[in-house]
């Protein structure tokens, strides 16, 4: 069986857990009654397990294809079931009315987004991408930049991409060489070579709209001096229709290991026609709207790619016979018992829903942070909404991809030599989901993000406000249902707490201190932040029993949720220790050591 | 700069820490001194970077052919270089001076083979598995079988196969289903279809040896009815050479992740003729020999794999130029500071070397052992090298495996976004040792031949015997250099015992206890016997220092363990929390909910 959207997890969340409806005041919400939201869910499953999900092998397989015109054909059907999506109307979801869309609250769209990836990571970074570009040029375009673009990109008839990256420079931004020289019409002619660019050039849109970073000339060396630019492959008429083609093109393809039906360009600007976006030498900050959503995005792919691969291993293991029970036969009739029954497997499968489970919890109650920080009438809530949203960006980003890696390596695992072979699909999954550790910042950096900026930023308010929710939470659910799970989360929360008090003590001193401790710093902060959201898990689903409901969801989210504590959660400990232990052995070789 | 064999390393080893030449009264000892094996290691060393490591990625992007005429052709250059190594007579290092053999003790020929698979992965396993077959019926075979194949496999004249798995069933082999029914002249003739069989057809050899398990007709169901036979493509006619062609062939290859320049076939036998090694319905044993020689191997193979990896990481974070060091720029004269100032790929980098180096020892303290449970005049010292080789076989295959798939991921995170690409050679790394998780038994079977049969067999003496010289280790080095060492050591090891003590109390009364908490073991064994290995390594480095040596490494080996201890140890202490929740919530849901 190909990849089923989890419906019934996402409405259980939504409306349970974080009880959408409660947010009827803020605008987005307004329109937005839990059963519209079913709804849209319910057909958005459809869509995405029928149209895009038997394209994910097809682009896998086949891949893109770079011609000599400088055009690239993607894969056979992406064309179709771009078309098939535009017409559904599924871009508006989350874009503003104002430019065509529906304004839902983003973490309906997120949903949507899941699903897409999930079903079709390579073919939805296309229109993912595009809802970045979109989102840039609403927060730091013109008016006129805005009327022009925003109703191409809401509607995704035209494509939006990323350039960034240079092959010198990627995290080092400041070392960017691309230069924009002012042609006096209040435009910009922009030179250089970007690389890494997906979706750079494709056949499903008809125009795309790069969004460049770029020096303009005399400007300041290092960061502060970069721009950002409007480039779009072909130069909108008066009509705002495409007019004149820019000389912006793509060069050339990367081979790569995964995301094989994405174009990942080399693009090349000779001369481009561009248009300053914001202020000269602000382009940074713009740019970080798109890039900040993009890591909420990232994040999202671990968890997708993993809900994926853990499908088929699940389908996998209750379908190969292969040795009995250590408890003696569970299909005493066949001539083996499905492997479903062995407990090392079991394990697996029960590790990847705890992740799983947890981690989309926390993706959503991240992004309803983002919306409350946008829609809601109180400024305290927006403050919360605003710093929640920093400093969970780099733990939803790296945690869930470091975490999403691991579950499709089980779920490869649990399909034994099968899943090295490309019949099977958890190949592609595991093969894609691997960019997700390392692109819009490598998870290496969103630790030092946390670490060096995140939790320093107003001193110190964000983790502060977290921690103490999470004091307050556990003071008042000490019933004897909840206690086997905020008895966990106050041990976490305090090796937490421990480990950031060290980084406030240390890191000072030695910034190699908090260099040496981030990645273990971030995942103890993965850790206890699923902790909590197992407990709010726990209590809805406590909540619905009490009230005397019977569907086994909520009975098997208390299982799962004992497990994450008992089984996943005493990986904080170790996390602890390493980190204490400071940059001293970390850094004891010289460079010329290795 | 491509793959280049620690060669330093190896002699470390064998010389200073394993002290080979204190075995001078083994036969296979006796014509290896030191110096002999040092320069046959660099030898093994020119070979394998300048032979196979330039074809490690032609394999790969090349792959195997299969033909309509049921014939292989492996990839452009693999042909030349398998008769430079026929010729170069690496072959013999490891074999019976009665079949050819150069007779040098297995822990000497298992260098040469880390450095192959290190090279060339997918190449090396041609030669492997040929010389599975050799020891198999070396160990099973008749005086006339042994005549006739021992001397052309122990040459890698004729290559060597093993057939198990069939599409129903791998690692349950009691499903077995292909048939053996006697000629009548002493021969049988088998009929059945066996999958993922490794060189099963191959351009290489004149000839290829199928080890084949089949059910003689009439034979008990399960696995006490299973023989194993010689199967030769080519029947050798009376001189001994490929005469007449048998009735086995290949159908096809499978597309796999990785390893594509092994040849991983369909094979079928359509009443091949072959003939039975040692007993009827015995044939597991034998297979046995070569099963286990084989799992020592893929631990070698995850080790090689990280081996290569972190090379590749570690002249990517010298070359790579971006961002600055946090504590002030070490390169001003640059643009940039290379990537290997920052802390966290540091960390990776080291990591990467605490794992490689506590692995290779332990893989080459295993082996030895073997030697030693082969060639000691001393009884004891022979039961304990059974003891301990049937011990850390499942430990050397599943932890080097999964401790080198991670290191081939933190080498392509260091890489950032080029290690994605197939430019760089990460990427083939970490797709080819994914396999090593999975084939000659997969992890999580291991994990349970561990706790359900090495730990139990002869009362536990195996298990006691370890302990013991942990013991007997930690009391006799407590000096002050020493300490940092044998304190962890003993840390880790009261763990570990406490676990087996667990499982002991625990297994019995319910065995999904045993199977619940299996990995979680196996990781704390396998982290423990590194920590031991750490010990031995700086036990050697700290008399070397003493001794006015002014090498380096000693001092880098101290570093290493440190760190070892430090960063990496820790995690004993999860694997135990984890394994004593015991079965309860990892079996909790019915299969159906999931």
């Amino acid at each position: 069986m190909t990849y089923q959207p989890p419906v019934r997890d996402f409405a259980f969340l939504l409306r349970d857990v974080l009880k959408l409806e409660q947010y009827g005041n803020l605008p987005t919400f307004a329109d937005a009654s839990m059963d519209t939201i079913e709804a849209i869910l319910d057909e958005a499953a459809k869509f995405t397990s029928e149209v895009l999900a038997p394209l994910n092998s097809v682009g896998d397989k086949e891949g893109c294809t770079w011609n000599a015109d400088f055009s690239v054909k993607t894969p056979t059907g992406f064309k179709e079931a771009y078309k098939a999506l535009v017409e559904g109307g599924w871009p508006a979801l989350g874009s503003d009315p104002a430019y065509g869309g529906q304004g839902l609250p983003h973490v309906v769209n997120l949903a949507f987004s899941e699903m897409s990836s999930a079903a079709n990571m390579a073919f939805a970074m296309y229109p993912g991408l595009t809802h970045g570009a979109y989102s840039a040029i609403h927060f730091g375009g013109s008016q006129e930049q805005k009327d022009l673009y925003l109703p191409k990109l809401a509607s995704f008839q035209w494509g939006g991409t990323m350039n960034l990256t240079e092959p010198h420079c990627g995290t080092d931004l400041g070392m960017l060489r691309t230069k924009a020289v002012p042609a006096g019409d209040g435009t910009y002619r922009i030179t250089g070579q970007k690389i890494w660019i997906s979706g750079g050039e494709q056949d499903l849109t008809e125009n795309i709209v790069h969004l460049v970073l770029a020096r303009i000339e005399g400007a300041p060396q290092g960061t502060r001096g970069i721009s950002l630019f409007i480039v779009p492959k072909f130069i909108p008429d008066a009509d705002g229709n495409p007019g004149e083609r820019n000389a912006v093109k793509c060069l050339g393809l990367e081979e790569k290991m995964g995301i094989h039906g994405n174009a990942t360009c080399v693009i090349s600007h000779e001369e481009a026609t561009g248009w300053l976006i914001g202020e000269e030498n602000r382009g940074l900050a713009i740019m970080f709207v798109m890039m900040n959503e993009a890591r909420i995005g990232v994040g999202m792919q671990g968890l997708a790619q993993a809900e994926a691969a853990y499908q088929a291993a699940r389908d996998f293991a209750k379908d190969r016979l292969q040795g009995r029970s250590l408890t003696g036969p569970k299909n005493p009739d066949g001539p083996a018992d499905p492997i479903i029954v062995h407990p090392d497997v079991r394990r697996m499968l029960m590790d990847s829903r705890a992740i799983i489970e947890g981690g989309r919890a926390f993706l959503f109650w991240t992004a309803l942070h983002g919306d409350l920080a946008h829609g809601s009438p109180d400024e305290a809530v927006r403050q919360k909404g605003d710093d929640y949203m920093a400093l969970m960006t780099p733990v939803v980003k790296a945690f869930l991809t470091d975490k999403g890696f691991e579950v499709c390596s089980n779920a490869m695992q649990i399909h034994g030599g099968s899943g090295f072979t490309e019949h099977f699909p958890v190949s592609q999954y595991l093969r894609d989901v691997r960019i997700a550790l390392i692109y819009e910042g490598t998870n290496g950096v969103q630790a030092l993000d946390l670490v060096g900026r995140k939790l320093a930023a107003n001193g110190g308010r964000a983790v502060m406000s977290f921690f103490a929710e999470l004091d307050a939470y556990v003071e008042a659910h000490d019933s004897p249902e909840m206690k086997p799970f905020t008895a966990p989360l106050a041990k976490a929360k305090g090796e937490l707490q421990e480990a950031t008090m060290w980084l406030m003590q240390n890191g000072l001193a030695n910034p190699d201190n908090a260099g040496a401790a981030s990645s273990d710093y971030l995942h103890l902060f993965g850790l206890t932040a699923l902790a909590y959201m197992w407990c709010l898990m726990a209590e809805a689903a406590n909540a619905k029993i009490a009230a005397g409901e019977t569907d086994p969801i909520y009975a098997q989210k208390l299982t799962v949720g004992r497990y994450y504590m008992e089984r996943v959660l005493p990986e904080t400990t170790s996390h602890l220790a390493k980190l204490k232990t400071g940059a001293e052995l970390v850094m004891a070789l010289p460079a010329e050591a290795f």
